[in-house]
């Protein structure tokens, strides 16, 4: 098995890209991936998407982008996670360059959602969840994470506003991340007052949609070896699922796939969670921060917000999360979202993550999840 | 490279499956291929699939296969290439397997259409072609199928009756493949006198859609040599890319991304057209069997029809195609087309197809198509 290097990154601003088609927005981000990576064509593409077929009535996204970004010819895929669909087109694209099939290829997150009627996309985003168990009662994607939240805060006793150094912080850091959604910060009164979507989740807790796209250029890293200089590993990979419908989990506040997938990708990494400096994990909505803390190993289980309270998620405490914004305050274009994550946990460990930079960071991790937790996907990046 | 055999095979009959939903139609498949491959569990699941997200809300695929066949914690993604999602979710498979991160996986192509209404289930199948610059324009998949067998007509100065023969074959066969369709005969008078669809394509020349899944079983060949005994190894695989519009290609009548996913995937098994014993070609429309063949080395450019002039596509024919019914009979759900040609060129090998076994079927090759010629995937399995 061949070590994978990321060796270029790309990246739109999220935003409401009206001026531009799914095929536009995704091929920008692979052009600026290609370029930092200094390269014109590869072997492979992937896109990591959900829900193009649903609001853009395209599917055969493999082909459409490899054409339009000059490479008619090249073998190209979609891969579907719900919102876990960047990180999974990422393992995939691993896989196929480590098995030697391929020997470079783009992964691209690429999702439009604003062209469409808010209840068009509410109604797509809740093709992540359950259709005959959960979203044909009429629980929306929102309503099934607040069930959560509730059950959570009456379990463990927090009261709501223990979750406000999360909101915080993703948007002070997002401040400073010119490819970030919601480029403001927000202090304890915003998130006191900000108008409720479902009781006890608030437009504070919840991270905004969008249309946006990101991309990685990966190459075995034997290839890179004999030119010295830094090298940006995947150290460890690894994906985990549980029930899709969140009724049928063993324990609804336990995120099972977020600690399979997180330890799979220490022990092929060789590392714990006390070597990661950096973590991008996945706050589509301030409960899922919590509980992706404590089932990564960094909060024992029903602790996570004390690490928001105590400031240890800041850039310059023990665990810095969301440092380029998160899916709260960056953006949250579901299917790019996992390649974005990579995109700037890459950014930290060149040191190029501006006033929001951890210092030293030499081992990061993101982690993608799909639906409620049904699909998860870590990656563990290293400076080598 | 680790080369990859498959060691089960499972199918649903391909029909209007009214009494079971997607997850209890994919999951019949999966535990069937389990059943004959003797494993319960393996280590990731790949599940081919085009438009679940459309016609029955339901994305995340994976996590909703790997938890209803009870291997809920396991790694599944779904993968789309339109109606060549099948196909390239085994590519992606067997590259996971070669690759050592995995040492078993199963891959599922499932598709559900028949619960839709049938101007659902055209707009959904639209979704493969390009939205802004072919379905846009109010063309259907099938329309666009038209034009290309008119100019073909044109061009190559061949009758429409001169395709009888590629649906007369296939309907032929799927007379003996339980899980077909279509299991009746049709005759030159019949497919004469057919109903026409989208001029000059009629109800013969078009495969029917359905509900259906396959599914196969991958593990490293490595595993099973000790065991001695005969091994179906992938020995090539190949997919390649075209513009998704078909006026954008240098030739409307090449399917040069059949061309090139079936000269990588004859390069990687060390054969040429002449070794192929039998060939599960993808025939949504009969146009399409005489572009296969021209494309993967078995006719000259535009003398496809001839091979069925000549008989040469029969069982007993120079090079068998649609041996179990092809898509014509079988029947198309098309996100599971690519894995049903797979089993079926298994069943080949194995000797266990009946009374359209070809004699001493050594060599198969199957190649699906994604959008009309959009991502094209060619497998060539050999028994070793």
């Amino acid at each position: 098995m061949r070590e994978v290097a990321i060796i270029g990154i790309g990246q739109t601003v999220v935003d409401e890209h009206w001026d531009k088609s799914l095929r536009e927005l995704g091929g920008e981000a692979v052009l600026a991936a290609l370029k930092d990576a200094n390269r014109e064509i590869v072997d492979g593409i992937f896109v990591g998407n959900m829900m193009s077929g649903i609001l853009s009535h395209q599917e055969s996204l493999g082909a459409l982008i490899a054409d339009w970004v000059g490479m008619r010819g090249v073998e190209a895929f979609k891969v579907e996670g719900a919102c876990g669909s960047g990180a999974a087109a990422l393992r995939l694209g691993m896989m196929a360059v480590s098995s030697g099939e391929m020997d470079s290829a783009v992964v691209l997150g690429v999702e439009k959602m604003t062209e469409s009627l808010p209840i068009e996309t509410t109604a797509a985003l809740a093709t992540a969840a359950d259709a005959d168990f959960e979203s044909a009662q009429g629980l929306s994607f929102v309503a099934i994470n607040a069930l959560v939240m509730r059950r959570y805060l009456h379990e463990y006793g927090w009261k709501h506003t223990d979750f406000a150094p999360f909101s915080i912080n993703a948007h002070a850091n997002a401040v400073h991340n010119p490819f970030a959604r919601l480029r403001e910060t927000v202090n304890e009164k915003d998130y006191h007052n900000a108008r409720m979507i479902a009781d006890p989740i608030n437009l504070l807790d919840a991270s905004p949609t969008g249309d946006g796209a990101a991309a990685v250029v990966i190459v075995p890293a034997e290839m890179l070896r004999f030119n010295g200089g830094r090298i940006i590993t995947i150290a460890g990979s690894g994906a985990a699922t549980d029930s899709l419908a969140v009724h049928d989990r063993h324990d609804p506040l336990w995120l099972s796939a977020a600690e399979l997938s997180a330890k799979k990708a220490y022990k092929q990494a060789g590392v714990g969670p006390e070597d990661i400096d950096v973590f991008e994990l996945h706050d589509a909505f301030s409960i899922m921060s919590a509980l992706s803390l404590e089932a990564c190993g960094f909060a024992e289980r029903g602790q996570g917000p004390r690490l928001g309270l105590d400031g240890d998620i800041l850039p310059k405490g023990r665990i810095p999360i969301c440092t380029r914004g998160g899916l709260k305050a960056r953006g949250h274009p579901v299917g790019a979202t996992g390649i974005y994550q990579i995109v700037e946990v890459v950014q930290q460990l060149r040191g190029e993550a501006g006033p929001t930079q951890v210092d030293g960071a030499k081992i990061g991790m993101a982690q993608n999840i799909g639906g409620s937790g049904a699909l998860i996907v870590a990656h563990i990046l290293k400076v080598n």
